[in-house]
């Protein structure tokens, strides 16, 4: 691919004077600024900046531009990258009045990838891992997993997108990866205007990899997001643990993580439920990789299938409910609420009195006190009472970035349910 | 112990009518119910109930019975403890109809041992456990832990002081432990009205055990609470797990546990520093229980210690900072936090860049939203930001019941330190 391919946005004319120019933004020439640069109007420390909270724009600016962030006062409050006509059109990068380079997105990469491999360890434990996670990272709009020997990459941002023939055989040679598949979203794409290169993926639609010794296979076509969630690796050991010798439910089993982690650490029997009939099916193929084990794979709605089994009087010793995600916007979140409410009232009466439940939700609009307590008052509702062992979250693969702290998404509870 | 010993509260003269007695509860008989009752006026599922949540108590209730509890309509809602004079002069043990007998809190005692062994299988990896959580096992004014072949017990409660004599014979045997020592703090004595019975205890000193395979002694005479926090043994365990070829300070490090689990953990060079002249001498004494693992045990206070270390620029690779309890009550919490962002904002300073700090609160009444806030708050004000990996609480002993869940307290964050 030809950087001019991507690079879509015109250069506007140089001069003085201000004027419109992509959507509101206001083009300008101020003397002695580090070109191209921006203005930002609020004073904060967070990555992503929306256009309301942008200044003026130097007349050289165009997406895909590295920009010198200048404040309120004139003074250099950072660098980022900016894409004029995006929802988000300026990612900051870097704080202070240090220069940013294209290297430094490469070091940015490097710290990344040290953090997995040698703060967190994690090639110890398995071979899937997600390897940059945008503004956890301080990577805002890029999205990397490693599945096997595959790189998964999601993007976000134009400025992103456009540096990836560039950063795509650094990955793979610092990851000793041989094949990438690059992800962008139909809807981000054209909101950031990024023409999709097919030429950057190549041609694979499975990954095969391990994780704490349980196999699994990911799906490039069918799969949602990445095609497997890195992020429930830990919680998945932990509900493995719990296991052995126990009669297991698990709900929106997607692909089969949980329920296979349970058989395999010695649970005598495994129902396992789900809706989405591709994910049915590649949780059978996921069970056929680990020695066929045996679970009783249920395509089934969540709901219909725990209000029949608790009019059965259907009980079990462990259960585990890990719902898509319920609630995507504040406006919309009673009803989301409503959801996890009913899952959660549902999924207690289902465990016998003395028996473990795990619950989760990926909805970051949900803090983790807000989750706590809806767990708590639907297992009041069902007449039970939850005694909280542990709560997790999302593996430290997934970190959340102190100027950014909205980023935390999911949330775990551990409980025996009396 | 002779029952009659510890029974010291007087029965009240039956009879009808409604009179003041202990205190300011109104004594009074209904015909048909259970008795000795007790009437609540406040509708609520929490096990402990102050005075003023407290309507009329039958005549016949005398401190340390197993009462009946009644609503305000006359309804049955339960069955507790009962203890006129002290702070809390009800707790309750079961909801519902049913009746409560001695019989069932034995039966509250090996569901909080089965937990802990058959569910948690925590036998497996330490003798060191909590066995009673008090309200996080349904178990409101008892606590034990197990520190290798004793039982440390705490009590808060009259009723449960005076079980003990029969409850302690029952906990030895389920537990396999010879040896048992009964603590109650001078100020819950005289608030219960509990008469210290020195027999209960036996004369020992020291216990000795292993956690994760790290080796402790606990000292029943200097120790602080029951001589060792197994609160914090998977966070012991994490942090040695971030250790290896690392320089680690370990501040507030009391009898090392930390210290100890980087150094076994592989760091090159581990300072642990702490205020407490005899934390001190016992971490030493634990650190030659492990091959005399080598620390630099530091008698020093932290605030002074880690301000001198910033003016001499020193850093470390792995930084842990567990103060104790800094908030007593919400009067005071303003200057307990004030503490934790002073001590916060120094231990970040004292990280180097890309290195890992683990802080802890041990305080209930800084809830974790509030505790990830101020860390996040001193980083920033330090000029640092925090990478957040994980958040962790305490060991899964310790869980907290849905109908009292302000008795969570400890809280961790793990961070990169940027």
């Amino acid at each position: 691919m030809k950087k001019e391919d991507v690079w879509k946005s015109k250069r506007s004319p140089r001069g003085g004077g201000v004027r419109k120019r992509e959507g509101s933004l206001k083009v300008a020439t101020v003397e002695g600024r580090r070109t191209p640069w921006v203005e930002i109007k609020t004073y904060t420390f967070h990555p992503t900046i929306y256009k309301s909270m942008l200044g003026r724009v130097s007349a050289d600016a165009k997406a895909g531009d590295i920009v010198t962030v200048y404040d309120r006062k004139g003074e250099i409050f950072g660098s980022g990258l900016f894409n004029g006509k995006a929802r988000v059109p300026l990612r900051v990068y870097q704080h202070g009045e240090d220069e940013f380079g294209e290297a430094d997105f490469l070091a940015l990469l490097d710290r990344a990838i040290n953090a997995r491999k040698d703060v967190l360890k994690l090639e110890e434990a398995t071979e899937a891992y997600r390897v940059v996670h945008s503004d956890g990272d301080g990577l805002s709009g890029l999205v990397v997993d490693r599945l096997g020997d595959v790189l998964s990459i999601q993007v976000h941002s134009f400025g992103i997108y456009q540096r990836l023939p560039e950063w795509i055989p650094y990955l793979k040679e610092k990851l000793a990866a041989s094949q990438v598949i690059v992800e962008v979203e139909p809807k981000i794409a054209d909101l950031e205007g990024i023409h999709i290169d097919e030429s950057l993926s190549d041609d694979i639609r499975f990954a095969k990899f391990q994780e704490h010794g349980v196999r699994y296979e990911a799906d490039f076509r069918d799969g949602h997001k990445t095609g497997f969630f890195c992020d429930q690796r830990d919680n998945r050991k932990l509900f493995g643990g719990y296991a052995a010798g126990k009669d297991v439910l698990d709900v929106c089993c997607y692909t089969g993580g949980f329920a296979l982690n349970a058989k395999l650490g010695g649970a005598s029997d495994v129902t396992a439920v789900d809706l989405d009939e591709k994910a049915i099916a590649q949780a059978k193929r996921n069970a056929n990789l680990n020695g066929q084990a045996k679970v009783n794979w249920t395509h089934c709605d969540a709901f219909s299938f725990m209000r029949q089994m608790q009019r059965n009087g259907r009980q079990w010793d462990l259960v585990n409910l890990d719902p898509p995600k319920l609630i995507f916007s504040k406006d919309q979140s009673a009803e989301g609420m409503k959801k996890y409410e009913d899952l959660n009232q549902l999924a207690c009466t289902l465990v016998k009195p003395g028996g473990v439940m795990a619950t989760y939700s990926c909805s970051g609009q949900l803090s983790a006190e807000e989750f706590e307590e809806m767990a708590i008052r639907s297992a009041h509702r069902a007449g039970r009472r939850l005694q909280i062992l542990d709560r997790t979250g999302a593996g430290a693969d997934h970190p959340v970035m102190s100027n950014c702290p909205e980023s935390r998404y999911l949330k775990a509870i551990w409980s025996i349910v009396w």
